[in-house]
């Protein structure tokens, strides 16, 4: 047996709480190396009276199987130990010490055991129920609408006038734009709405913060906010504000400060400055400086970091966290480059804006796995970029074989808790990415079989605006087009496809989120991949083609499909097809 | 390359900052399976300038390797990877992503590489400085010694007058006592006293609290404990006191209240009470019941678990915490049943209690792994009972093989950070175990053999009061016994052996806790066992006989040794006998 591969860590994503009387515990072996694995559990203080519970083998990757089991506590409190059985037979008793043989002595030892010494639901990792049900659209707010002119900034382009924008371009979108459009959203099927920043800043994307407790006001004010909010809630839709607390734009009054009084001003500590007076060397790129003496978001002058250390920048950052609850009632909080601020700070933030409104939904921007943050008192998921990378990677830019998208994707799942999982942000573009038509090579039918592919999985997915209507778009800043309003340019039948698959993924959504995924084909020469999510009361069952040639599959047609044909007992799907079955459950919503 | 059993971890004790500008880096192998790794590293803004740093083979177990490396980064902050040579040369880069090839391509990949996103001070461990350097001194205050008869409670039996005490029993151990023999501490070299509880209780041991805020009248008063600080800080010693905030004694007011007024108490949500009114079913045993319709400590139904969750709980408990600290300067906490609290009320323990005094040590209690409590926002320590235990094990219990003691002791090293390891808590015997002499079968070389042992490790020692006597004792009641004071009844060899083994440990101290343990000889056969703790500027060579047979060292005698004899050239060590030899470092306290 291969022991050295073979891993627990209690009270982590391997060991926790699931539901208030539910824990969920984990082990990892190698992959192809043990026959069974039960578990050896009991009260703590009665280690006499010792069950047995055989695990099941879930998700595996090249090198790990990843063996599961959910499991109960009458007193609120757990001892458990592994008996590990290998290919050969041969038993182990795997704890706290490491490997045993088991026997009796063994079994009896009491520090031989992991433990979870109580079910304490105030360290239970929580995450609003509603966003497991929510289908995110990300709105660029300067290119989504321009529904006031009277606040367009100077020099404003008209509306799509350039086919390729460039990185200084105003078109003067705003939020009564946004409003003008809800219906559009209600449409589609959305249910919350991601923005990207509004408050005060310089450029068109916001990003280097003038003002925090203020709108732009290239975007409207606060009571055009308000009523933006409100006429979300009135259709069902929730509210996600981008806080970018990481660093300030160079122009906030605070930074400006700095450069004028040096250390005498108010503001010295508020930023990690290294000598007085504050200087950069220029060079031909405005965003980079390696010649900076002062820390910064990157290598780029202009965005200082902010030293969230500090008591004054917390109570500054943490008055504009909840007032933006408290006045207007935003439903989360999209944080930038979370993964640069410290952890204390954010378990500050984390109380803060719970205690006000306690289903807040906190996502977190890193691009890294994430595990830290996510213990349940700082985010309650993450941008999840390493999943849908997973599956751009094998779908459009073919740079991963079957095998290997499918162990990413476990990798992934097994890297957090099951009640993440359900509320990870999976994005496929965003303002910072190619558009996924032009990552598709604008092959339409490719762009819906990554979709399908992406929607119907654990996670909460996200459309990126425009996306509905086959827009396109390269790199940053051409991925950040004026949207389509003219009904002659935009792609119908893409959304009506996306307004389906959004229906889709919501009426199916428990199966998603509660079920467990099970790859039930995967034929890298075919392309034919097939996976299911199951739950005690049904299943979702979702086969592709990504090949070159038909794929007969002896199985019916589904709820939603897409470039298949049917025979009396088999369905074919095409190239770029697919098709979504579901089996002993009923459409819900 | 037994790639499944890799194992690194980003944000924990695999990757850590260590001092304001260092981190660690560690990752496991198998064991004797591969040959080099080196960090792939650089700033995550430029990747294009990555460095490779090989890193250390450091300790290891009978199934892994563990590598470690020190390392900066100029814009505090890190992208790495590790590049892993087999022993046939192969090479793999190991990331976020799992396994690549090592290549051009592979390199360039940014996520591939694990992340430190930004050295974060407030983020790191830090523990008080002062507690490496404290050898601490246990004292079971109703049995230590009768300084003021007038407060002895009624029924006090004369001192000393049982060999074995039985479970109810007082003898008039009070506070008063403790300051009348300060000075044999501080002859004997203890510079910190952990006291078992001393708060208002009914039992002996004081661990069924009645009140958090005063003195227990059998030890005395305030006046009198604040004397006892002053004295203790006055002659250099810190003070540590029990805090029982796990459950409350059923005598205390508010469970009184409870059982009074059932579910109108005040108090009633103070409890995890399943139904009023509460009740349990009485059994021969005091301490048991297993129909009680409460949560309890164990099984018993006097100490009805506290609701930590809960705000009015969590204000009279840190009230409690900072009370003490700032009424009376307390220098540290003890935290019974830490583990069976949330974790949530730790974190506001700790910034609670370190916001009035800054270098406060937080020690748990948990005898399993603690790694979630040690993440530098709950506990800087925890008793370090897998540590000892492994030492006893080998030395007293021979339950384990020498191999099996060595690698529980790399193991328990391996699962923290190394600023947490040298102020781990490590106890050989208190007043919940036999004694030590005891547990040695009273063989008192033995006994001295295995203190050396575990004095001259990472983490700080704590003496059981009497050891230095050769105090005796079964398991509790009996390893409570009464103090020896008479002269003729103490053991003065063995409180010489401690003095000088104390004297040993502070005047050596950095180089236990800034070295690095390196075991050098370790032969079953003949018992021969020899570690070196190594820092830049000088090492500790430790050499233990731990077989029947004497034997013969190619070493000089060294600055403490037991049971030896020195010819020219060589050290011959007899049976329960040690050599420690110091060398390129001067003795500097």
């Amino acid at each position: 047996m291969n022991t050295a591969a073979i891993l627990h860590r209690p009270e982590s994503e391997y060991a926790y709480l699931y539901k208030k009387d539910t824990m969920h515990i984990r082990i990892r072996t190698a992959c192809n190396d043990v026959k069974q694995i039960e578990l050896l559990h009991g009260d703590p203080y009665q280690l006499d009276q010792l069950v047995m519970t055989p695990m099941n083998k879930g998700l595996t990757t090249s090198t790990h199987d990843y063996w599961e089991i959910e499991i109960g506590a009458t007193h609120r409190r757990l001892s458990y130990a592994f008996k590990i059985t290998g290919l050969d037979d041969s038993t182990l008793l795997f704890g706290e010490f490491g490997f045993s043989d088991f026997n009796e002595e063994t079994i009896k030892a009491a520090n031989n055991y992991f433990r979870l010494p109580y079910f304490h639901e105030a360290d239970r990792f929580k995450a609003p129920e509603w966003v497991k049900e929510t289908v995110w659209y990300q709105i660029f707010p300067e290119r989504f609408a321009n529904g006031d002119t009277t606040n367009d900034p100077e020099g404003t382009l008209p509306w799509g006038s350039k086919e390729h924008p460039d990185r200084e371009d105003f078109f003067g979108g705003d939020l009564q734009g946004v409003i003008d459009h809800l219906d559009h959203l209600v449409e589609l099927g959305i249910n919350g709405i991601y923005f990207c920043p509004i408050f005060k800043a310089h450029s068109n994307h916001k990003y280097d913060t003038i003002d925090y407790l203020e709108i732009d006001p290239d975007f409207g004010d606060k009571a055009l906010f308000k009523q933006l909010v409100d006429e979300c809630h009135a259709r069902g839709i929730k509210v996600m504000l981008d806080a970018v607390f990481n660093h300030m734009g160079d122009i906030s009054p605070q930074w400006q400060d700095v450069i004028e009084n040096g250390e005498n001003s108010p503001y010295a500590e508020w930023f990690h400055i290294h000598e007085f007076p504050v200087s950069y060397t220029e060079t031909e790129d405005f965003e980079f400086s390696n010649d900076i003496n002062y820390d910064t978001f990157a290598f780029t002058p202009h965005m200082p970091k902010l030293n969230t250390a500090h008591p004054d920048v917390q109570k500054h950052l943490l008055n504009i966290a909840t007032y933006w609850i408290k006045e207007f009632d935003i439903d989360a909080w999209r944080l930038d480059v979370a993964n640069e601020v410290d952890h204390r700070f954010w378990k500050k933030f984390y109380d803060a804006c719970t205690e006000v409104k306690p289903d807040l939904y906190i996502l977190g921007e890193i691009w890294h796995s994430s595990q830290r943050w996510l213990e349940g008192d700082e985010f309650h998921a993450v941008m999840n970029y390493p999943f849908t990378d997973a599956i751009t990677a094998y779908f459009l830019h073919k740079t991963v074989s079957l095998p290997r998208m499918m162990e990413n994707i476990n990798a992934q799942l097994m890297l957090y808790r099951e009640q993440t999982n359900q509320v990870m942000f999976n994005v496929l573009d965003s303002h910072d990415t190619p558009r996924l038509l032009t990552l598709a090579n604008n092959n339409k039918a490719l762009m819906k079989q990554v979709l399908a592919f992406t929607y119907l999985q654990k996670g909460v997915p996200c459309l990126y605006y425009g996306d509905e209507f086959s827009m396109t778009g390269g790199p940053d800043p051409d991925c950040r087009k004026c949207m389509v309003w003219k009904e002659e340019q935009q792609d119908r039948d893409m959304f009506e496809f996306i307004k389906a698959l959004i229906d889709t993924r919501k009426a199916y959504q428990p199966l998603l989120s509660e079920g467990k995924l099970i790859w039930t084909q995967a034929d890298e020469i075919t392309g034919l991949v097939e996976y299911v999510y199951q739950t005690k009361s049904g299943e979702l069952r979702a086969t592709f083609n990504s090949g070159n040639e038909a794929i007969t599959l002896n199985e019916p047609t589904g709820v939603l499909t897409q470039l298949t044909r049917s025979t009396e007992t088999q369905t074919i799907i095409e190239p770029y097809g697919f098709n979504i079955s579901v089996i002993n459950t009923r459409k819900d919503n």
